[in-house]
């Protein structure tokens, strides 16, 4: 088992550092230290910290899992599977979008909800993040779904909290958002025409400070999915990310031609203007998902955001709104992803502690 | 249907525009406007957006709803009306009472309760309210409590959102507050001795920015009150509004000369001092609620406040705090009536999504 | 019964003026001040307001009901006591660590919970305590838990509500935290080798601002503790301390020797630096619980502190994190008491209310 020294050291990889370091060594090293703490022994999920360190048949689990909870009209169902538990949403940095899926999910799962707005309280009082936290499982939750600024922030607790908890990972820092990776891959398999494998999939933006990117990039890839094309002004994409195998694209038509998902990715309104980016029509003009580029895609291409949209910035209304998005699908397969992984780590966790006792 | 341009052009009148336009067109394009989005073919609830196009039967049918969830001591009971329905508390400004009293109300018929404090959030990131709203029912929500401190917001919603959320008002800027005028309502109903036909109700203070008394004076009129007196400071009162057939009165001790039901409404502290409103004892002397005016009333008179009470200024504390007073009766019916809101909307969706199926 | 006049000059007692009356007389004004609202003609709680006022007996109920939702492996356990009950969290001074314990043990215990933050609210309107406390009564809960930096706000509050809503204090001013004082004495009784009669329990640092330290001091000798120690920085010792029967110390290595129970008290970080107290160098050195103190104590001497802790201030990391230290089993131990006090308060309540009608 690695230190926790060890885990930070492979995990807080700033993003501008790809090209330093084998990103193959990485990646290896990112799949042992993350399939340790998140999965028991006999593969079954403890902690969900990352689709890194998930083999295939582990993603398919979830995304048939989260089709258990959406009915054949495409309504979500309420279940039991998290009653009597307690779930608590620690929340360091405030994302409304985030903890509002999981708490829907958490509900709809029978769950006790507490929502701990940590950024204004005990930290204020100077405690540190580990006090924070044992004193959290202390108070006997079942569930911790973290968010937190700081990269490998999930990935710390779940090495430090007791076995009778298990931690979500809702977001940290630049690293990875794994279930809105997971709600991406939910989307395509459910609304794409053909199967991972025989697709090609377009990542446009600010891939640099995208924690969604990430995960997605990496979910792709473990689900088979050859042809990943990434384009975005050069300031905003990482170096070496082309070791990671995908493809680097300069010209956003060819960048998007025949291809079957075109994902946007938000940039960050204070970027705008900024160093890193000059104007915001100027990207748009460049890197906008527009009609006349969509209509260079295949006929039945999905057009994906994570949200919240810059309309005019990143994606034409018209796309935003049009019969190829599946934009606010993403958000609803969002709640059923989360239902998906509340519920097989609480299973998991159920078994850790049968087979302690 | 009316396109949301047309709605909003008739609905966002502002109260000191009263005199520009006929009245009774008014009233008519309302009824016309508000009807069509809120009822159902059948005539029941669909969304609850105002008292406006509501007939006498639908009010009664609220207020016989409301008095279901009180038992014969005057405790509320738990009802599992919205058992396994999610409802999402969407407040654009801060209303720590009626967020409250909603937040019990929805508790009591076992729904899952979400609130959503939007003023930190979404808006934030500079997110439209379409975008906002759709990103919501995504989430998958069966009722929206909505607050917005523009008038029209929630009628905006009720014609943007699926079918499958009911849309319930809890005050849109100067417009309506019409779960607080049916409150009013059931007070009356249940506390004065007379049926609505044969009562004279004064309604006291800051007319012109009173969400409440538009609301009220409504549903006072559609429930058959023929005497409905009003009386302001000059400044407080919209130009017009006897055309609504609302007697004005200029001498308080006139306005409340054997009246059945005394109405005060809250002036908000920030009009004290300003140019519409010279001094608070001023004001308290002119259209204060003494005990020598109460006197003035029928011997069984209700009085009534929506709070919060600026003692010694819109009220005597005696007064307040008297026997006639029904105001803390008022809150415990806010609880009522916003379960029986919420119970008919979910109600009517239900009507509606068997119909449609 | 006494006037709220009455209550308040013998409750509102500030720590400087311990010395200016006699002890023995506050201690018998605040047991029947407090006794005669907390409790039932038949000694059962009607509101739990301060250990004061509550004998052995009654102590030992509230350990042994708290000891009823832990199971033998130590894990809380759900009950459904409180449901279909309405709990609203008051808190007018913000405190998560308290109200997420709370929250947890309202939850656990199946009630409908509100958490009303009301330093942001209905106070900013000008609105009374009285009146802001009457308008929530009005919206029918069950429970009340207090919060509030007024010393006696809880016991004001017990004696304005009706008798339909119990009250519990989550901690007032200077004067009581008695649900801390209690997980306090669960903790003791759980965790110590020997019965409250036999121990000898050390308290350390500022038990002057502490109501946690007034609450442990009362339920310690009520529970039969002969030998209880203090020791402060002279500043933050309330003056007359030894004659509510405690033993005053200088000397810390003194003062630790041969001891049962060492309890460190939280040093505010605001008064480091004050005229209060020089420095937090200064304080390790002479009040620091260190390894090299704790050995002095009895060999299976217990380690407590409420939280959060100064690491390296008030306590070594050795010891806060050594295989004496209890002080996460406070934690744990604090939801079990909070049920228990929430479940016998509800409980007291049912038998008012059918003694009643």
């Amino acid at each position: 088992m690695p230190t926790s020294n060890d885990i930070r050291s492979t995990v807080n990889i700033s993003p501008t550092d790809y090209a330093k370091v084998d990103p193959r060594a990485i990646h290896k090293q990112l799949d042992i230290s993350l399939s340790r703490p998140q999965l028991n022994d006999d593969g079954s999920i403890r902690h969900f910290l990352g689709v890194e360190g998930l083999n295939k048949a582990q993603l398919q689990r979830i995304i048939a899992k989260a089709e258990t909870f959406i009915d054949e009209k495409g309504q979500l169902l309420n279940r039991p599977e998290l009653e009597g538990c307690t779930v608590m949403n620690l929340f360091f940095e405030p994302s409304t979008r985030t903890r509002t899926t999981f708490e829907v999910a958490e509900k709809r799962l029978g769950a006790n909800v507490l929502n701990i707005d940590i950024a204004r309280s005990s930290t204020k009082k100077g405690e540190s993040l580990r006090d924070t936290l044992w004193n959290l499982q202390a108070m006997t939750a079942d569930i911790f779904v973290v968010r937190h600024s700081a990269s490998g922030a999930a990935h710390f607790m779940a090495t430090e909290v007791t076995p009778d908890i298990a931690i979500i990972n809702g977001g940290d820092g630049w690293h990875a958002h794994p279930t809105q990776g997971m709600l991406d891959m939910l989307t395509i398999h459910r609304e794409a025409p053909r199967p991972f494998e025989e697709l090609s999939v377009a990542i446009i933006g600010d891939i640099k400070h995208s924690r969604v990117a990430r995960s997605d990039i990496s979910a792709l890839q473990t689900l088979g999915v050859k042809d990943i094309r990434v384009i975005a002004p050069r300031t905003l994409l990482p170096k070496g990310i082309e070791r990671f195998g995908v493809n680097v694209y300069e010209d956003m038509n060819e960048c998007v031609a025949d291809c079957d998902v075109i994902m946007g990715l938000r940039i960050q309104n204070e970027r705008i203007g900024s160093p890193l980016l000059a104007s915001s029509s100027e990207y748009y003009k460049h890197y906008g998902i527009t009609p006349e580029r969509v209509a260079l895609a295949k006929p039945d291409a999905l057009i994906m955001h994570p949200g919240p949209m810059n309309r005019g910035i990143e994606i034409a209304s018209s796309v935003a709104d049009g019969a190829q998005s599946v934009i606010l699908k993403q958000v609803s397969n969002g709640v059923a992803i989360r239902m998906a992984v509340l519920a097989l780590a609480m299973e998991g966790q159920r078994a850790h502690q049968a087979a302690r006792s």
